[in-house]
């Protein structure tokens, strides 16, 4: 019998991008007893990790230190973590990436899949990520692509059609970025605050996306209207909806 | 005590066009048990009709036929049909029917509201009719703004917030229109072809918008993935939101 | 019995627009035998007459002025010339002046249109012109509308759906004008030379233009391809196709 | 001999929005000697005033108080003030309201204009006041355009062509709003604190625009980078230009 | 002496997608007495074609299947066809294939070029195609650019500068297809529904490209306007011209 | 002691690139006293080198005529020059390449790069460049990213981040260029003009490349306005700025 509990997929260019982006999003979901897996793509090693390099840390070590502070994140937000170690800085797009993304896809069969957005001209390993898992998630889809052994006809389960949502660039207007989805977090926030202080050499960044969250859940209130009784703390994420929403009732 | 029953209402620039572009959200709506609305700006006597004009009718009776056909077609969907008799071709904006639309607005306190996109190469009333029902919705919001009889601070309840859907024009790429939800209607279509069947002087618009329907089912499937067993026959809508979505649930 | 020779219509905000712009194809249409109408929807006697003013003209001398120099131009160049007089700086958009240009538009019957495009961060009275024009040739379409002396249904010949141009503005990326139809005009240059030159007052912009139709005809032969043969001192225009090309034969 | 003191003009549609979103860029003028004045189009009387509406306050009563808020910010900032009182909700375009603007563009002679940009879904007065600041900038450099009293040709002096900046909307994204400028205002940040604080009716507001400060802050620093060493406490407003820079050094 | 036959080229992506969408184009031109060459870049051996694969067939039996119907719906439009087998799901952009067209050009020598659209958010097969069809048909203009047997400089005919043409993708707005050419398929029909029925594995969509003929002829007959005379069963197929149109003839 | 003369970059996907469309700007730099480097990414051997081939000069011979020609044009501008040979028509992007030119970047410490810009549907070489270009100053910043021996963390000079400006392409518009920095280059322009002279090859281009210039030098104009006083042949050059401007003085 299949499972038809919801099930939340993640990809992740770096090892902390999904924590500040995403963090609200997981612990809702795992919250409510949703299965939640995050992947990242790459550790940030050599991109996102000057303080350590600066300290005199060699690239295993920066490696350990950044997957042990995501497993930690990750843990606090109730969520599976996987690492495929791509490299970073410049994360490449390769087909053996995008296979292994695939396996992922039908071993966790999404009903929704977050990741970066298609443009950041701070950062081109998110637009890269974000690019292998949409081209895995439709791969996915297809029996005549191959089972992660390299047989075929696929014998692992395909996948069906979620929806993908992008998750905030740092800079959204540089990234063009549009939310077309204002998430309320406001009961998972503290969890994500918790996953952002398994991050403690970014301590900076927990007042940054504090902030933000105050600021999108500003707009959460806003764009409700008074009439929902959001409460004053109200803390929300924007998301980016790629595919159109499908739905059978407007709301 | 508040009535927390959903309330639909739809802004129409001419007689038939809601029965085209929205009949199925507005039949689903009230199947639902929900109250539906439709104002229309005008009857579209001039722009419309030209087969009346041709069969040497005059104004007035343009006028009661288009509005005699629109009130079956609501009717047919369950929708209670306002007519403001604004004049088209063109529809020209002013205070005055604003703060008629000002009145429906605080009237019929909307949960969700429908009309025209802002772009018509083809017709300049849609997106004039669209305009005004936007600046409407804002200034419903405001108690500075007065009441239908001019008085203020407003008396009349004021209105949330409630999302914003463009229905579909009839030449959407041209129309700058990309459908960001696809509304399964499948079960509301029959109470659809009804509504359409007011509408005897556009036989041909019957089997126009019967062919639309099966292409956006069509999309709807595809879009919502085959892990939902959605029916061979499944009809549907095509909207754009205006507004982002506020939700505590991605899906 | 119907006369089917094309016939051009150019709607020009200010006296002298139609000759830098679109000067070339004019001429073009004459040359082929076709006929052309021109209509000035002001004289630019505010906006574009800075010198007459400083040399101590009053308003009624310039607009004569300026009517001499358009008149000049378009015999120059074999069109009709009119005049709306509809006042500059600002060019205020009203339905009687829409309800003038619907009467041209019956009494043209024109089987290609040109104005300006829709977007001018340094003259609002172009755009202003265009929605005119664009919103006249919609309702001159519809029998319901009225005719020139407000009787209904119209009487005059209503119009087919002529495709619409949009001339180069003066600072064409600024105003959004991406050209997707670049026309070779050089056998009609010497024409819109002679017009140009109808214009004393204006002598370095016949330098400015020349130089322009150089640059557009080097356009023209880059995206002809070389196995045309145009040749090098082949004369362009720039336009913008607002409908979509309807045709049988892709080319 | 001509003043060649810098001038800055902004144009503000309601009493409140030029210290929110433009404090901190007339500050930094007016501490570096430069003239600065505001022109409120409205006091913001209907749309932005709910609280006072509860309060049992009366129409007059309101545009006092807002009128002398904004008075006592503008003061503040160092800056000029001028009140319109064309009323909003909805502001409503007029050739008046656009003439009095020219001759406040003819007055001050502004050599930098800051507006609101062209699109807000929010709120309609907004766009409303930059297109008729726009347009008012336009005509403004016409000789041809009448005096403040009738008169033509102008004997006011008329304007040059000073660059546009729209200020920052409240839902930047929503609005199309993209930065391109990112203006760093550290040292005037103190005076826009003391501005905000003579809006005591908006207190939450202040801890808004100062994280938002915060926040364009971090921008400011990302965008300039390291090399500059800008301090950790930087903070910015956001704006976009409307017309190309001009200038002889790329930088 | 040069054969100065029209030539039409048209790379697509699957064995299957010329039919259903360009099918009209092509059966048109070969009508008219053009050649006309399709060239499939993969079979769609794993991406479209599930049904065969649930069926048990092999990868080889697979693309022997999609190669005979892809054959003879050719030879129902009467057009020369080629397979460059690439692999597809994904197909990979690579330096080979991009020669193999650049080959392609140079022997056919097209005056027109047919492809996708660079967006789909669907599939990631067809915009590879078409970035290859792009590089290729500016690499084949270069003398500098080698042969197929890799001698350079080119002795094979270079080609000219062929205007292109994006087809419709399945799902047009998502894709952001904006067609800007409308053509009229009626004459062609018959032939398209005679190539549509040599691919009986998807006989579904025989009938949805019929209905979008309808659809897409209902806008050629809008946008031509009464005046032409079209036929009430007008079909049609929707284009989007990459590159400006240059003509000497505006209409 | 760190040296703080600013110091430009240019990333020129061909030899000739840099010439015609940033002459000016690297003039400008160098009689400031200014750093200039230039790199030539390739030579523009087999895509931009038709004349020659014709003319039976084999590869390494158009290497070396097009290398003279290019240093001899930087010798005049005042400007160091590079030539990385990495190949054209097509320039295919390579970690290679990207690491050649983080040392670049590193070595020259940029205050200002020029590049091509991203879109350019003629020549796929030039975004190819502006990528590369692109990436290589994002990896340039971080200290995890190797030197140019292999070896990490680096122990060359980090970047910071300096702004970038696209250069602008042969057919602006249909490269999606808009312009958003118009530069005056009116006393760099005679240097200018010596470096075109140094390309003989390509002598029609002396005279579009001026037109240009003036055209340009127009707008320089237009847009600062009269009150600036800028001669009647002041000189232009279009920059589109890819990251928003910091700033500390609106202007």
């Amino acid at each position: 019998m299949a499972d038809t509990t919801p099930s939340l997929l993640v990809v992740s260019a770096h090892a902390g991008d999904f924590v500040w982006r995403a963090g609200g999003a997981i612990a809702a979901a795992t919250m409510r007893g949703e299965r939640a897996t995050v992947v990242c793509v790459s550790y940030g090693e050599r991109g996102e990790s000057a303080s350590q390099w600066l300290a005199g840390k060699d690239l295993a070590q920066i490696k350990a230190i950044r997957r042990g502070e995501a497993e930690a994140a990750a843990a606090a937000l109730g969520a599976e973590i996987h690492f495929l170690d791509a490299g970073d800085y410049p994360l490449v797009e390769s087909t053996e990436t995008v296979q292994q993304l695939i396996d992922v896809f039908r071993r966790t069969q999404p009903t929704v899949v977050l990741t970066h957005p298609l443009a950041d001209p701070y950062n081109g390993d998110h637009p890269a990520a974000a690019r292998m898992a949409l081209q895995a998630r439709v791969l996915a889809q297809a029996i005549g692509v191959a089972n992660a052994d390299g047989s075929y006809p696929s014998t692992d389960e395909i996948i069906g059609a979620p929806p993908v949502f992008f998750f905030e660039p740092h800079q959204p207007e540089q990234s063009d970025f549009k939310p077309n989805v204002l998430l309320d977090i406001t009961a998972a926030f503290p969890l994500k605050e918790k996953a952002m202080q398994c991050l403690p050499a970014q301590q900076h960044m927990w007042e940054y996306y504090t902030s933000l969250a105050i600021r999108r859940g500003v707009q959460v209130k806003r764009n409700a209207g008074p009439n929902l009784g959001l409460p004053v703390d109200t803390r929300g994420e924007a998301y980016q909806r790629y595919y159109p929403q499908v739905t059978d009732v407007l709301a």
